[in-house]
């Protein structure tokens, strides 16, 4: 299979509700993909689209070929993805494989949500569609309430005292501020304190406002290309060096492995293996803190903490600028912003641009990060992990 | 690239209504499927879903995960295409280069709705969420409508008087009932007269009920392998040669073409020249009549009648068993049924079947078809075909 290489990217701020249509929102990132890659809208072969709630935020449930036509990409093969918040994870990974498999050349792939414009009550209750809707949701299920019980589980299982872990949730929180105000795209450009995140009020028993990420509006786009066509139009390629995916049934039939998530380790071993590289290789992660225990949870199955011992990265700092293992140096969900179907191919837009070193200005470059992991799950049961590397 | 062959395949009969959710719904095609393939849950690697209108119709709008679990292909990547009544097509057409690229050696594809669970009027209403919401849809143009304003310029443009165009366009609804009474899959198992079409009653003028596919419960699932597992697991291989897939903006940017869609064109275009056969070397064809003016526009745009002549086909009995070009001899979407998601698995299932020679019993084999054709039309905006040949 050919190489695939990451060479333009367009990313709208993370926002409040926007006075704009999904199409025009996403044509604003795939502009400026295109302008980076110094490509015209005719030179992409094929679009591959993450979007979750376009139906329900403006009455719009198939945007895909629209956005093809108006970016002036006439008549290409235009895709859909609905994976919850991993849709344009899935979207960049299948986008992937039509590149490495030479069917194409140049696609553009990316995701757009106006998730901020249903407001969060209605986001809320919508979006736990995306859990099972006929034995969970039913049950008082929603995604705060599903984190909040495996908040639960995990103080138990590890033995963790519940106000311990809140404090290590907490200081994840006041992490993701802390690199979203140095980051122009993020939604939430303040600090907030520990005090302030303890004191929040409750969303779900233990979890506070701001363990929460918010809905957010934005878009995201890439651009792929074969090893060959990177290598005429950029000197300093970003290769997609491993992709994952893998599924999980409804929560209640992953009650023997909570607060673990099997589909994790599944899809991340896939990554690594095909990438050859293990955790400790990795650089830089951008994983899906869409609530604050969410970020320790996954960091464990990435394989970048003991299980039980996921908190103490953020605890010790190695989470940062200069520890271990940076994660979520964008501000994450939580701070950048989750406008749902676009998380995912965010999440790549910032590793390559750690990876080509090009946030010295902003403040938060990891220095020489080479190798970078992305993280995004979509409702309970989808989970999309990709590798990036450096390839000069 | 490798060749990709149908291996096994499953069906659920298209009806009104059924009590069951979608999961339980494609599981049954599912089982099915692999019972045809002689294979177990564990040997499929990944599973390509079709579906479109889960959240409307169940509050279920992520199901592919739980769909992979409860048929026991625990943790396999599951993924959902959203192309409205093309999402399987296209779920079939990207299941085609993971097995193709020789990343994955067997995966299960296919699509399911419950479109009937929500009734006709709120269907209609909701399923024009698919077309542009913002310019179109909010002027009324649902799909009905859309297809009542391209009889008009068909008229129109050919020259052929509305009253003998409504003739030509009652007796393709005739002939899908025939056919339709054949297939016990087919959610409408009566004879329909010239007279009964041309005088019911006006959905949307010029189209009467009976110009008009219902809103259908089902599901379809294809096994899909490669070529060294497809002859290892079966004597009697039918591949995919050909596929194309093209996009066109919102209707009123495609003024200028209409009632042609270019997309349709440009996309038949690439799946005859990958299979490397031309609009006479196909045997049988399963096309997009979600309308029975969308039949006389499709045929013309694949390239199996001249333009302006597509009604004569039908007249001259060319479309029938034993004609030039058998088409839709399942019963198409008119008589077998349209539930959304599973429609483009579905034309695939026919077409195979009849590659197969193992429609004699029900009376509608098309005798020594060695390449068929399937074109689904996804909103306004998404087209789809695929190209089958028997490879014994």
């Amino acid at each position: 299979m050919k190489k695939v290489a990451v060479i333009g990217m367009g990313h709208t701020p993370f926002t409040f509700a926007v006075e704009k249509t999904s199409v025009e929102l996403f044509a604003e990132s795939a502009m400026d993909a295109l302008k980076e890659a110094n490509l015209t809208p005719k030179d992409i072969q094929a679009l591959y689209l993450g979007n979750c709630l376009g139906d329900f935020s403006e009455g719009q449930a198939m945007m895909q070929s629209y956005i093809a036509n108006d970016i002036g990409a006439f008549h290409i093969p235009a895709t859909r993805f609905e994976g919850a918040c991993a849709s344009s994870s899935l979207a960049v990974r299948d986008a992937f494989i039509w590149v490495a498999s030479g069917f194409y050349d140049i696609v553009m792939v990316g995701g757009v949500e106006r998730a901020a414009t249903m407001g969060t009550p209605l986001a809320t209750r919508t979006f736990a569609m995306f859990t099972d809707a006929h034995y969970e949701y039913t049950a008082g299920l929603t995604f705060p309430a599903m984190f909040a019980m495996l908040t639960h589980l995990y103080s138990h299982k590890y033995g963790i005292p519940l106000e311990k872990l809140k404090e290590q949730m907490a200081l994840i929180s006041v992490q993701s501020h802390e690199y979203g105000m140095k980051n122009p795209n993020a939604q939430f450009q303040k600090e907030i304190t520990m005090e302030k995140v303890l004191n929040g009020f409750t969303v779900c028993s233990p979890l506070q406002l701001l363990d929460c990420c918010p809905f957010s509006d934005g878009a995201a786009t890439l651009i792929l290309a074969s090893e060959e066509k990177a290598k005429e139009l950029t000197d300093k390629p970003v290769y997609i060096t491993g992709i994952g995916q893998a599924s999980s049934g409804r929560l209640s039939s992953q009650k023997d492995y909570l607060p673990r998530l099997r589909a994790r380790e599944v899809s991340v071993k896939q990554a690594y293996d095909m990438a050859g590289v293990k955790p400790e290789d990795v650089d830089i992660c951008e994983l899906h803190d869409c609530f604050s225990i969410a970020s320790i949870i996954a960091a464990e199955s990435l394989g970048l903490a003991d299980y039980g011992k996921g908190g103490e990265l953020w605890e010790k700092g190695e989470t940062k600028l200069g520890g271990k293992i940076p994660i979520n140096i964008s501000g994450g969900l939580k701070a950048k912003g989750h406008p749902i179907g676009a998380t995912g191919a965010s999440q790549v837009y910032e590793i390559v641009h750690q990876l080509k070193g090009e946030l010295e200005e902003q403040g938060r470059q990891v220095e020489g990060a080479r190798t970078g992991l992305t993280d995004t799950l979509g409702g309970d049961g989808v989970i999309c992990n990709i590798i990036l590397q450096r390839g000069y």
